[in-house]
């Protein structure tokens, strides 16, 4: 292991859509572990959407990333030296610090992951993104059999783990994505009926797809989808408010849906969340996930970028939807 | 009892704003009661802003008004005449057969009242408005004492009544409405702090009178309060989905809040609701609210129109917010 480590920090704050030179790759010195203390190599960092959001300089539910310090985000690696009687050498842990090769934990929450799975599913279905989705679509939408759902952002690592669960919950699925070998996929995995959002009239292909209309909406992009899905929602339809991507990177703000009155008249609930609020889930997540993956129920993509310089590239591929399923980064 | 009544009927759909030309005032002929029917006179109607919905021609919760056709609506009145063991001449009996001076019940459904309050309370408080905001605010609002509770269209039947059951419940209350009179009676009942939205701008106003946000808004506006209320909503703040009359007589559908990533960021829960939803809450509303009538507790404001003719006045006065609390035509 060598005594320097590379890692990526916030050069300057994104205006509209990020780009390459709003990050920079910087070497740092990784000093010997102290007391309690472990050193950790990272094998693979994750890359999410809602980590812009933490590039904007305003109040949320997490801070703001810092200038001109390195970036925070999920990451599995292994235990090099610990000095904390509760890892050993070749652990492997889950961290959020990814966004850098290497790192000394100095309290920072490391969890020791169990493995006998490929280790960058602790960033993907067994990770935050299964989770978001395996919580939210359960407390949220409370899916019952024979519901129909409808799913944007449906090729994304959420967006596909909930159209698995869907099925497997017996609802009827229809899926949004921006390409058709993500929707070939989705059909593959058991996907009823997938829209390509970039072809044709969105509304007029969702109804086709779903002619008696939704009881489920799970959100992840925002802007027309979501008019679209209060359009064509059922009475007392739940709509899972998890990201809204289409409008994140707009300088000026957008403007809603502009048939909001239907949240009156169809009696929609419409829910924000984030996944900690669920973490009384978390064991029935992982023993039910866990589980699902091991019987070839819940399947993924992954689309990998090599090398922690080019995990801003990386992160600008989940806004040009240049993803299929989980965009990670190998780190080693 | 004349054999003859006055009705009114709908004579064209109204586009944009309903005006007087949409209604007809139609004078027919009362028969006799059969065996199990019932004449009644009506005392008193109501006119609710829900009413323009089933204006328009399009499928909904309720099914549309039919043109040519007297409209349907709240009422009470007294039986004249029964064939009905269930009712006896005197009975104080509520309709939904309003619009209309008097009528014979040929199975429409027909509820005897006790009487002991005023009897147009059976349309306010204690009728549809009063368990609209009874229910709601309970059921998806979910106070808990501390609480900043903001409401919109306070002056009307329904919020007025919110903002009481608030107070009742120990939550700091923010209430805003059109005129200063209906603000000065708000005040007057116990409301903690109020906004004219028809002075200067309507979040600066709101950010002064809640400074540390609110976790309960009431929505009857919708549009530019919907808006405000997502910029100061705290995390995990509920979104009562009552109506948006702001926007009901559009004549293009208005664009939605351009914050609405904020539902999102903020875990917002947004929901939309009929009274008949919580139908279930009935017989605790009744006790509860006739309970706090009688203790003086909950108050209301009344704007009355006098005889049948001027019924769709009074209906069109709900959308130039001419009235203080609930609007009602006298018919007796």
């Amino acid at each position: 292991m060598a005594k320097q480590a590379r890692e990526i920090r916030l050069k300057s704050r994104p205006v509209g859509m990020p780009e390459a030179a709003n990050f920079e790759v910087v070497t740092v010195e990784l000093k010997d572990p102290g007391p309690g203390e472990v050193l950790v190599r990272n094998g693979w960092m994750s890359v999410d959407p809602y980590m812009r959001g933490r590039m904007y300089d305003r109040p949320s539910y997490v801070p703001p990333f810092a200038l001109g310090e390195a970036l925070q985000g999920g990451a599995v690696g292994t235990v090099v030296k610990s000095n904390d009687p509760n890892f050993a050498a070749g652990d492997l842990v889950e961290s959020n610090l990814g966004w850098r090769e290497a790192f000394v934990s100095t309290g920072a929450p490391l969890t020791k992951l169990a493995g006998g799975v490929p280790p960058q599913a602790y960033l993907g279905v067994l990770g935050m993104p299964g989770m978001t989705a395996y919580t939210s679509f359960h407390r949220i939408g409370d899916p019952k059999p024979g519901n129909v759902v409808f799913v944007s952002g449906a090729g994304g690592a959420v967006g596909s783990t909930v159209c698995q669960i869907a099925k497997i919950r017996e609802c009827t699925v229809v899926a949004s994505a921006g390409s058709d070998e993500k929707l070939d996929w989705l059909k593959s995995v058991g996907v009823d009926e997938v829209v390509n959002y970039k072809k044709g009239n969105l509304l007029e292909n969702v109804r086709k797809a779903a002619p008696k209309g939704i009881d489920i909406y799970f959100d992840n992009v925002g802007g027309e989808h979501l008019e679209v899905a209060l359009e064509v929602a059922r009475p007392w339809a739940r709509f899972i408010e998890c990201g809204m991507i289409s409008v994140y990177n707009d300088k000026e703000p957008s403007p809603g849906p502009r048939n909001m009155p239907y949240i009156v008249g169809k009696r929609i609930k419409m829910q924000g969340f984030i996944v900690f609020d669920f973490i009384d889930m978390r064991e029935q997540f992982i023993t039910e996930m866990t589980q699902w993956v091991k019987d070839g129920r819940i399947k993924w993509q992954e689309t990998i970028e090599n090398g922690i310089e080019n995990a801003p590239k990386a992160f600008l591929t989940l806004f040009s939807g240049g993803n299929a399923g989980k965009m990670l980064v190998k780190l080693d």
